[in-house]
């Protein structure tokens, strides 16, 4: 069990990790950041009352989903009371006296690596080697003592570990954001919330999807988003995710809803929260 | 320039990978393989006339999409002119004379992780080495005689490095499938093509989505698969790929997408091509 001093914040990675950035920026107040190795146990550690919120990336403006915590949001009973879209700048890292002429293999998260394809081909033949983490990967190359290896992390991971930058802004484009989720157990829907997200199933029936869609364009409520996953055991069908306008609290969104439900084999809501309008 | 004695085809990977089974069953007669190390290689390959064909993975039933090669699919100017759906049976292959007991380290594909996920858990406390092949990482433990470590691949890679299979089907689930792509220079819609493939972007316009799908259900078009992906240096923006039923020489569907060419910012027809109908 973890000393409740501070509000307790589950996140997956080392110190540094940008996830660390994101959840010091939902809090005003002090919080206590519990560091995990998988994203299945930051669910489980919230679930479990170890934790009161867990901080968890879900997008990335150049990259894409993070699919494996859409499928651990169908997977766990937590809810979605928060977002925030952070600006990612990555920073190559080595071991102070290493030089980039030195460097032969470059350590990071594959997502990172994918945000930063093209500087690393510019950079000519180096090795790539993908790991679990951003930061885990300066903390790696600094305890093994690496002379001819960099990582790809932020630059608070650089100072946490007192590494040396050889780097800045490595991402391929500055307009490089991730779209980060504050998770509770507790559902919790504020005075400003105005964006609900939701996951559902349907039968694999012609105009299924279409008929889905349009319990919103019928209200006119807006889509943000729709993600398609597999539905594990049933190759080819699909659970649908959905970001709409409103919150629950709005006739016209639970409207939309009752009528969804009649349509789909499954339905679960994920949480109403306030949308965050950066770089829109 | 590759001898052109058979029909070449390029894959990413080494030899032994599931892009060469499935390369083998695409054509009844003999093919030249052509392996590379990245898939943006193996559509360049083909773009500039040095393969006559490219086999890539587009979908798993477990894991999901792989997202880059949708992306490439809009970079590259490649048309679809087949699919085919593999069943993946995973295997944990090490060098011989190791046992199971002897094996600290996993080597493989994060894809190939994915969908090993639970069985690897049972395993036990060993560490994921994740790579960019499952072939290849048969490759590497017996070229680096790695005596501690296995490698996941199939099992026409353990037979083509004289490696030894240490455990079968590894993967969490039996319905374990890999759709894969056959790409061309040459646009051919065949007589029997019965599924087309676009790519388009719209305005962020409340409703715009629902309109652009409008066109199909009004048709009694069928959508087998909606995606999307960011629309790089435009945060939040998308990029919906559509699989529908129907080929481009049906009146109804030339209709439909004459129809969708008026709503959207950005439309490009990728192919159509016969479906693969296995397990479903």
């Amino acid at each position: 069990m973890v000393a409740k001093k501070h509000i307790t914040v589950a996140y997956q990675g080392e110190p540094g990790a940008y996830s660390t950035i994101a959840a010091q920026k939902f809090f005003t107040s002090k919080i206590q950041l519990i560091p995990n190795e998988s994203f299945d146990l930051v669910f489980k550690l919230v679930e479990e009352n170890y934790a009161e919120f867990a901080v968890v990336p879900i997008e990335n403006s150049l990259a894409g989903s993070i699919h494996q915590n859409y499928d651990l949001l169908l997977k766990h009973k937590l809810f979605i009371v928060g977002e925030l879209k952070l600006r990612i700048v990555h920073y190559l890292i080595a071991n102070p006296g290493v030089r980039l002429a030195n460097v032969t293999k470059i350590f990071s998260h594959p997502q990172a690596l994918m945000q930063c394809q093209s500087t690393i081909a510019s950079l000519g033949n180096r090795s790539i080697i993908p790991t679990y983490d951003t930061a885990g990967s300066v903390k790696r190359i600094k305890e093994e003592k690496i002379m001819d290896g960099a990582a790809i992390a932020s630059d608070l991971a650089a100072e946490i570990y007192k590494m040396k930058i050889l780097k800045n802004e490595l991402q391929d484009s500055p307009e490089n954001y991730t779209r980060f989720l504050l998770l509770s157990k507790k559902e919790e829907i504020k005075k400003n919330s105005d964006k609900t997200s939701i996951v559902f199933s349907i039968d694999n029936t012609p105009g299924a999807l279409f008929r889905s869609i349009r319990v919103f364009a019928l209200r006119n409520i807006d889509l943000y988003k729709i993600e398609s996953r597999p539905l594990h055991g049933k190759p080819w069908e699909y659970f649908f995710y959905i970001d709409f306008a409103g919150d629950l609290s709005d006739v016209k969104c639970k409207q939309a809803i009752s009528d969804l439900e009649a349509l789909t084999s499954y339905l679960k809501i994920l949480g109403s929260y306030q949308r965050d309008l950066t770089s829109i």
